[in-house]
């Protein structure tokens, strides 16, 4: 390759990274606009976090062509290769963890729209809290080649698994102790499933960060594996 | 290329389909095997769909890799490269249908544990023959490069989608008729949800066969569209 072709060729790997943080990022804003308005009744946030997954789509979309487009014309190997099939396996837990946030809004809105103020104070918040910092974290570990973040956010999922076992005995118990509340108990119980899912995501994604720093592939591998690639750094 | 080396390239293309044949037959084994024993609550049978949720995993690994070399070796364009990408990203969809398949094992072994018998006739075991079909049919369509059959199941995909909201009502009546039925409810809720994705699932893997096929990216565009290019066939 020539200087030239070689230049061209970084900048547009480039631009598939920051085009696929950019997406994260709006995921992320996503998921926290979601979990806002689930707590403030905001319905018009709400609405914004629907009407915007479109846009999560379309992020979507735009990856997997230009991925494809660089394999067509590039035929990359090693390193770089690595990073576009990541980048085109994290994509598609991306945009579904863009669903769940859509599904949260949506199930949201029919909370506060049936004027069921009055929520159970379930461990939903909590759980909320750690899946948005995940994402974070494995957005900031496909960045910095980090995996020791990136083994973090895999242990991390082990607690929000268990927060969310936690979500279903609580509302159950609810439901049990006052049938009045059964509705409005499913709907957060899915609200709780989303989140659930979301840590999932990001936790998938930080073990494909491991496999493109590593070239070692850590899926269902367990977390010990994980921590030793991550420690052998 | 030489003869040689293109008659090699395509015996490592057929191989790769072929196996990811295999883990669908596998995957759509587990599913049945689910259904059948939270059915019959035969726990032996539970118990190896738990067990061999494993062997669907290495096929993940297996196949990722197989693709991962193919791209790095011979650098394919066009239709093969096509093919790869669109592997890459339907063993993801795969191997989740597969971990559903497991949850449902494991929450029917729960059921049938705590000796529920007497379960509510909710719509499971047609929404259960729906995704099973829709899988099957995905895999077809992948196999012969069908998109008439890839849009069938995108068409499909809406009737579970309105199966699995008939559930949820019918689940939530119950629940508030008889609180007694709330745990086994939930325990049915969250099969329906498994039930539900493997349907997403299955309609995910046709719109990637759809761009296998066609060369356009149909996701997020729409059932109508998906027709209109399964029409122009």
């Amino acid at each position: 390759m020539t200087d030239h072709t070689n230049r061209q060729f970084d900048t547009e790997l480039e631009a598939v990274r920051s085009r696929f943080l950019q997406m994260g990022g709006l995921v992320e804003s996503q998921i926290a606009a979601a979990v806002d308005g689930l707590a403030n009744g905001d319905l018009e946030l709400l609405e914004r976090v629907v009407a915007r997954d479109d846009e999560v789509n379309t992020y979507e979309l735009e990856i997997d062509q230009a991925c494809n487009h660089i394999l067509a014309r590039r035929q990359p190997t090693a390193g770089d290769l690595r990073m576009l099939i990541t980048v085109v396996k994290m994509v598609t837990h991306m945009e579904r963890a863009g669903d769940e946030a859509e599904k949260i809004a949506q199930q949201a809105k029919r909370i506060h729209e049936a004027g069921r103020r009055n929520m159970p104070a379930v461990e939903i918040w909590h759980m909320a809290a750690s899946v948005t910092a995940m994402l974070r974290q494995a957005l900031d570990a496909f960045a910095r080649l980090d995996i020791q973040a990136a083994a973090q956010v895999v242990r991390q999922d082990k607690g929000v698994d268990a927060e969310w076992q936690g979500v279903i005995r609580q509302l159950v118990t609810y439901m049990i102790e006052d049938p009045r509340t059964i509705s409005r108990s499913i709907e957060l119980l899915f609200i709780a499933k989303a989140l659930e899912r979301i840590g999932d995501h990001a936790k998938n994604m930080c073990e494909l960060v491991v496999y493109m720093v590593k070239g070692q592939d850590v899926r269902h591998t367990g977390l010990e594996n994980i921590e030793r690639e991550a420690a052998s750094n």
